[in-house]
């Protein structure tokens, strides 16, 4: 049971979501079964392609035992705090808020999952996040806290699961596919990413994770299937060096790839303001 | 506060975990910082390679929102139940527990932290484990509530952290090594997965995730480097089949990288019990 001081204590948390939520007109959820299927990268690349096609952005690392955000955007600062708030960081023009800018890059987070929410719920309603058309939430993999917490409260319209061809990754996005719709997000959308690997050097068809799959499973359960990614070295390197790749000048399959998904994306949330 | 009878429930709840542990000669945790890199196709491996050696072995997936233990081990039954105490799955010589033999496989887990923990707990002091040499327990990426949980009710002699030569994998396996030295874990090793990729056709160094950074690293922290893994197909592909590299006939690199890590984790126990 909740003592009376605990109940007015959410309710202040809950008021300042709220009021924070009304600045920013779509909130997209980015997350996936199994780890280490790109979402990360997606989610940078998604928020600097939004940013390009002229709309304000946030981007808010949900994975707070594993953040890796900052570094795969090459922000190294501190956050800053004024008045009581969260000051978001910008880079590339992008409004960025990670709780790696808050400890050293060893210091794991050794919390359970009520802290955990608890910081997630902070990163929303006590960030001076301000007015944003987009603002994009990259969450770990599975289908536990953060991703329970963020798809509550950010009341997001648009979940985008990213998978690779893995056989057992395909298996996992169903689950994360199957949450989403319990969840009654709106949009729902599957990213088939590390789909198929030429080898640079002689163009052989390395049969690393697969190819395929995804676009099945989407239309399978329904849902809109936004592309696919192909392995890139210059994608991952990129990420690795925190420019994310959208934003370098040569433009490569990769990214005219992903600039087509933030496209569909637009498109997408658009249908659905009209109705 | 816990009422007298939630409290006379976990006081029975850790009798039970005492008792099962007391049984099982060596536990291994088997985790990371960053998902995907790895683990799972590790820890059966790991768990098929022990029980080549002649050792007595379980594996317990503490996925619990990713399950994909039963998957790649090629069990497909349901876990069955007899007078209150679960049954373990046998599969090629090795004791098998996953919630994802108890749910069907779209079924997303969307249970919060103390829920998962609890299940945790059950998967230890409810299952008829028997007498184990090993029993190697599989975790979710990151260090939150399965990991807090597992360290802490299982005792483990021995960590292993998982990681890609990826520059946020390693941000990932800092954080995931010293949680684990905070939990006082005796022994903490690392291994490097993923390490270079060969183009099977003409031999091209594609680096994908680049190569290196493990053995480096487990100096720089003071940890035992138990060995690299080069990426490779026939092992991703032998995990997708539920049917482990270390136990096909043709030995490969792999297969063989793979047996020399279970030789340094049965020599690196070892010296532990005499000391």
């Amino acid at each position: 049971m909740l003592t009376e001081e605990q109940k007015k204590q959410i309710e202040i948390e809950n008021e300042k979501i709220d009021k924070t939520l009304s600045d920013i007109t779509n909130r997209i959820v980015v997350f996936s079964g199994k780890g280490g299927v790109g979402k990360t990268t997606i989610s940078i690349n998604l928020a600097c392609g939004l940013k390009l096609k002229g709309h304000t952005t946030g981007i808010l690392d949900a994975d707070v035992t594993g953040p890796n955000v900052p570094k795969m955007l090459g922000v190294s600062e501190q956050l800053t705090i004024s008045k009581n708030r969260i000051i978001p960081q910008e880079k590339y023009g992008v409004k960025v808020v990670s709780l790696a800018s808050m400890v050293s890059e060893d210091q794991p987070i050794i919390w359970r999952g009520p802290m955990r929410s608890k910081l997630l719920n902070q990163f929303i309603g006590d960030v001076e996040w301000g007015n944003l058309d987009f603002l994009i939430a990259d969450l770990p993999p599975g289908t536990g806290d953060e991703v329970i917490t963020m798809t509550t409260k950010l009341k997001p319209e648009m979940a985008i699961i990213v998978t690779t061809p893995q056989a057992v990754s395909l298996i996992d996005s169903k689950r994360a596919i199957t949450m989403a719709k319990k969840m009654e997000i709106p949009n729902i959308g599957l990213i088939e990413n590390m789909s198929g690997l030429l080898c640079p050097k002689c163009g052989y068809n390395i049969e690393l994770f697969g190819a395929g799959g995804g676009s099945e499973q989407a239309k399978e359960m329904g849902v809109e299937f936004l592309g696919s990614l192909p392995i890139d070295i210059e994608t991952r390197k990129a990420a690795d060096e925190g420019y994310p790749i959208v934003l370098q000048n040569d433009s490569t399959e990769n990214s005219n790839a992903m600039m087509k998904i933030v496209e569909r994306i637009e498109n997408q949330i658009a249908l659905t303001e009209k109705i």
